[in-house]
């Protein structure tokens, strides 16, 4: 029995299997014993994910995930003022959301390990560099002090809930020129060094929901394990 | 409804989320419309994986998988008088087994495209450097002359059986020093480039098999698409 990892959120999910992302890792990590799927949504905050949130589920079956990681909020900490006001989100109604979105994740999937991960650190210069739709305010349409409002508020959100939390927020900003290293030059989006620290967050997280690759099994014999005297035995049901 | 795309073949499978694999750059290419599931069997021949297929894909939904890749015959085409013996299958017995392996996945999955794809290319230096399981006799446990015949041989049955073919070792062999652009210094695996190639291949394949990009809709709206001013509508059932 193969159980899936699902990996629910914006962009950041979206590209995680672009070069040396942390989906990727993941699908590589658990080649043998789990299946990765992703549902990421660039650019959604988490209202609109919180209304789709079912619908994006829909194909997966109803057993067999055991785990899901929810990572939302960089969205929801653009400016109301901003470019990219159309995505602002209130801090109130993004906590309730996150809930609402964990509370359908839980309802299908009962025995799954829900992970949280709050939205990553942003670099306002790269935001000043990669301005949102052109815009030529030269102001940043987000912010690092904001996001982290957002960022403690869904560490917040998880504990209330009972439910595991990656930091990566605060993960992140404990290494000096994290700015550069792990964000991509629009300050917002992860390099590869980013998404393998995140990878590693992950593995962890999933290590204590009893998920770590000693625990689960190979779906089929390893190589390295059969008799070359005496192969096929090992593949006969 | 989003499809699924099956990967089902031995270690050039199973490492196929590494860095740069092909098979982290297809579930990329198709992120917001199909998903991609592993199921790679490093050490694999088709005698084996003849005797699996069916547990393998055991936990695969009945519907929705809209395309199958079937890459075996690197590892039947072990030498059988040579350190890696114990992988070695006929020739007649490969094709054997690949017709009831895509039986297998024909009878699971009627509707989906069933993609063979050939062994790629061998570079015996490569093999004398990595010898297999410690090997001392300085002789390649595979040569890329017999791997060819495994090739023709998986293109033959492809062409019989009316399925969509990527003959790889062909293709790699027709860009000068292929041996160690596309092959890792083992002679075997696949480097970034080699992935990328094999990627592309797929790619094409897929869109002739009526799955290209243009035509599998995103399973929910995307953010460039909808008006700012009215968000909310779209995403509301």
């Amino acid at each position: 029995m193969r159980p899936s990892i699902v990996l629910f959120g914006d962009s950041i999910t979206e590209e995680s299997f672009g070069e040396g992302g942390w989906g990727a890792h993941l699908a590589n990590h658990y080649s043998r014993s789990a299946d990765v799927v992703l549902r990421g949504y660039s650019g959604y905050n988490t209202r609109w994910a919180s209304l789709v949130a079912g619908r994006a589920i829909a194909t997966l079956p109803r057993s067999a995930v055991a785990a899901v990681t929810v990572l939302f909020g960089a969205n929801d900490a653009s400016l109301p003022d901003r470019a990219s006001s159309f995505q602002h989100v209130p801090l109130p109604e993004y906590k309730d959301n996150l809930r609402a979105i964990c509370a359908v994740l839980r309802t299908r999937w009962p025995s799954a390990a829900v992970i949280l991960i709050t939205p990553p650190p942003v670099d306002e210069r790269g935001r000043v560099r990669y301005p949102y739709g052109g815009d030529v305010s030269g102001l940043p349409e987000r912010t690092n002090e904001v996001t982290g409002r957002y960022a403690r508020a869904c560490v917040e959100v998880a504990k209330q809930s009972g439910l595991r939390i990656i930091d990566i927020w605060s993960r992140m900003q404990k290494f000096p020129g994290w700015e550069t290293s792990f964000l991509r030059d629009d300050g917002l989006h992860l390099t590869p060094l980013g998404n393998r620290l995140l990878f590693e967050e992950v593995v962890f997280a999933l290590r204590d929901a009893n998920l770590s690759l000693e625990v689960l099994p190979a779906d089929l014999p390893l190589c390295s394990d059969i008799d070359p005297n005496d192969a096929v035995k090992y593949f006969q049901e």
